[in-house]
């Protein structure tokens, strides 16, 4: 089996308004749909970051891709990640992605472009091999996959602030109130056993109300996370993480309170200090697996957050499982807003990791039936969870007159790169600046 | 594909009177060679360590094997992992093997167990797949895999010491002199460009020496490690590091001088001191992932000897190359007896190890052609490497008539297990124990 063509698809998707430290998510989302066809005249998929930067970097491996076999993973990596060691040796200011939206940072670009490329050949060889896509890659641990509810504070859309946004069924949620109604809304539709919101968006004192807001309302059986993406300073931090403590136990936890691990190690022998064990999240300062033993060292981060699209594909997710574990931390998944294909590839590789010790992160329910580019539609939720299809490969199919309707979308609007920043100027704030720490 | 049989053939193989700190190796090495048989047709094939230990240990997983499919791998390490924890949780003195010869400490049984089983069914992977394990395994960054000269101390066999052993081309080596021509002979049949030398058997002064001639006679291109096995105090580890510090610099090693992580810490910061950075090796004081962080922690051990039959298998050493490469340690690959299926496993594995910075061990050339059960013959070296065949799985077949001669020879002997210390006592000296430190 030979790769005889690339075929890159980009699309744009409907995004609602939602709010973060970066700013305001804009009214689409871009993503690309990378197929693979082969000699054997099976086709491979995968799903990634949208936009012109991604498209150059799988523009850029083009012709090695081109008469690969898909089999040949390794080699393919090593030959990115020497490319890309030459690089980061020569960038200011090292690999951190504090001031960049997941996506944008030049320093993993290599890990995005690869990740790409192994999902869909991982999705040709579970063809050929007529497996699942987890048991081509060593077999699952488990049969189904339990995702957490992630809640963001967020504008109306429609005619409201974020404009041209679409308006969705959670309305303007910018309290505490709000926050519970929203993830009552998602568990009754997802059956989500595990909640996260993403905070660094209001006052950090509203923050501590929605998420004590959440706890009254849900009870301790479903763990909470916040994840303020570095908005607050080490007191803030502290604050936060003194208030909280009852709330973000038993399961939870704090997601990058501030910036960098020398801030979260701070933070963490601060806490420590008043018998206060909260552990720490990350996927800010730990992105690349030379920060995970940093971050051990420090005991700045207890638990990294993997993801398949920037961590260099399912096989290096499963090296940060087993690495993470050896080295006595915890390990949870990171999402960006994503649609079926790139569901199923966290899915899988999630069901192939021993060491995944929390529910992963999905921003699936922000997206809509309508943008969806999988033959059938919408993947299931079952108590919050995505069972692994008795199918080959990823378990899904594309639906081209899908992905023409997300390509023409693509064409059709300005955005060629995610910024929050600009969007906050648009419609909220013309000074919007992302300042760290904001409180 | 359903695994429908699991077949188990014990065999004795002629092993030369080979020298070490445990003792004397037996006339004959015991082996275990595992057969998969599958409802497709398809036969898997591994090799492993021999005895009754190691049959015990591939008979308890008899029921959990048979019916399994052979991609489903990772739930069986799980299993098998879970039961081996609560035992080792519960035995005195932890994991160490400073004590037992490798394939005889209980703490790792479950990992040599696993390991006999997964190379077997990614031998079958690859063969219904088409694909050479190592690419089944994430793709090869190599196409042929560079082991080293393992030159050992040793009687002359025949009718002298080693009592009914075989006599072999290389006679008797217990001096400087003799090593040399060892290595010339060995080097001149396999082309080997790194050498590592057995100590632990003569005076330190004698190995010493035997580094030294082996150095004047082969130059610096050829790097030199020396291995006695923890028989060395901290002091006379110093004393030999001091000695060897031009000879083993330059790609070579010293390998477990003394017992202990502790012990070997100690070494290193006393060279240290002396502006001497020759990096440690170990297979005895690191033997199980929890080993490595604490390695690298104390600085006791620069580089992890892997081995796909006690790490647990072939993906297992591809995260103990992700691991050591993420910690900054450098890896090479440990060799016990064995025949041609475990050459083919070690060889792919090695293959699809980015990090792998050393030739890796192998007893290879202390076999002989008669023992092989490789279909057509022994398999080959050309320049000290082993070359991944064109084939699928491990690219070799099982020759069944030897198999029934090896069976026949294990019948035959009364050997069922690895005791090198009852052999010297036979054949050396009625009293001999092996005592750590000796010097």
């Amino acid at each position: 089996m030979k790769i005889t063509e690339l075929v890159l698809h980009p699309i744009a998707i409907a995004d609602p308004p939602l709010r973060s430290s970066y700013g305001l998510h804009a009214p689409f989302a871009l993503r690309t749909v990378v197929e693979l066809k082969t000699d054997s005249g099976l086709t491979g998929f995968s799903e990634t970051y949208g936009g012109d930067g991604p498209l150059a970097g799988l523009e850029a491996v083009r012709a090695r891709v081109t008469g690969m076999d898909p089999f040949q993973l390794a080699g393919l990596w090593r030959d990115l990640s020497a490319e890309a060691e030459r690089e980061i040796a020569a960038a200011p200011g090292g690999r951190s992605q504090t001031f960049l939206v997941p996506g944008e940072n030049p320093l993993d670009r290599h890990a995005r472009t690869f990740a790409a490329i192994e999902i869909a050949c991982l999705d040709l060889i579970g063809k050929a091999t007529g497996k699942p896509v987890c048991d081509v890659i060593g077999g699952r641990v488990r049969d189904r996959v339990s995702f957490s509810a992630y809640l963001f504070y967020k504008h109306g859309g429609g005619g409201g602030v974020g404009g041209d946004a679409r308006e969705d069924e959670y309305g303007e949620v910018l309290s505490a109130e709000a926050c519970v109604r929203e993830c009552r809304q998602m568990i009754a539709q997802y059956g989500f056993r595990e909640i996260k919101l993403k905070g660094g968006v209001l006052d950090p004192a509203m923050e501590i109300a929605s998420i004590r807001a959440l706890r009254a309302e849900f009870g301790a059986s479903y763990p909470l996370r916040i994840d303020p993406n570095c908005a607050w300073s080490v007191d803030t931090s502290v604050e936060v993480g003194r208030a909280l403590k009852n709330e973000l136990s038993g399961g939870g936890y704090l997601e990058d309170p501030c910036a960098t691990l020398e801030g979260m190690g701070e933070v963490r022998r601060r806490l420590l200090a008043e018998r206060n064990d909260t552990p720490q999240a990350s996927n800010v300062a730990v992105t690349c697996f030379a920060d995970v033993p940093r971050a051990r060292e420090l005991d700045a981060v207890q638990i990294v957050l993997s993801d398949p699209h920037y961590w260099g594909g399912m096989r290096n997710v499963q090296q940060l499982s087993h690495l993470t574990g050896v080295l006595g931390m915890g390990l949870s998944m990171h999402s960006n807003s994503h649609l079926g294909v790139s569901l199923m590839a966290m899915t899988h590789v999630a069901a192939a990791c021993p060491n995944l010790t929390y529910a992963c992160d999905t921003h699936y329910p922000w997206q809509t039936a309508q943008d969806e580019i999988v033959e059938g539609g919408r993947v299931k939720f079952v108590d919050g969870c995505v069972a692994i299809p008795d199918k080959p490969g990823l378990g899904v199919e594309l639906d081209y007159d899908q992905i023409a309707r997300g390509r023409e979308r693509y064409r059709k609007i300005p955005f060629r790169k995610r910024d929050d920043e600009a969007e906050m100027r648009k419609h909220v704030d013309p000074a919007w600046k992302r300042v760290l720490p904001r409180w």
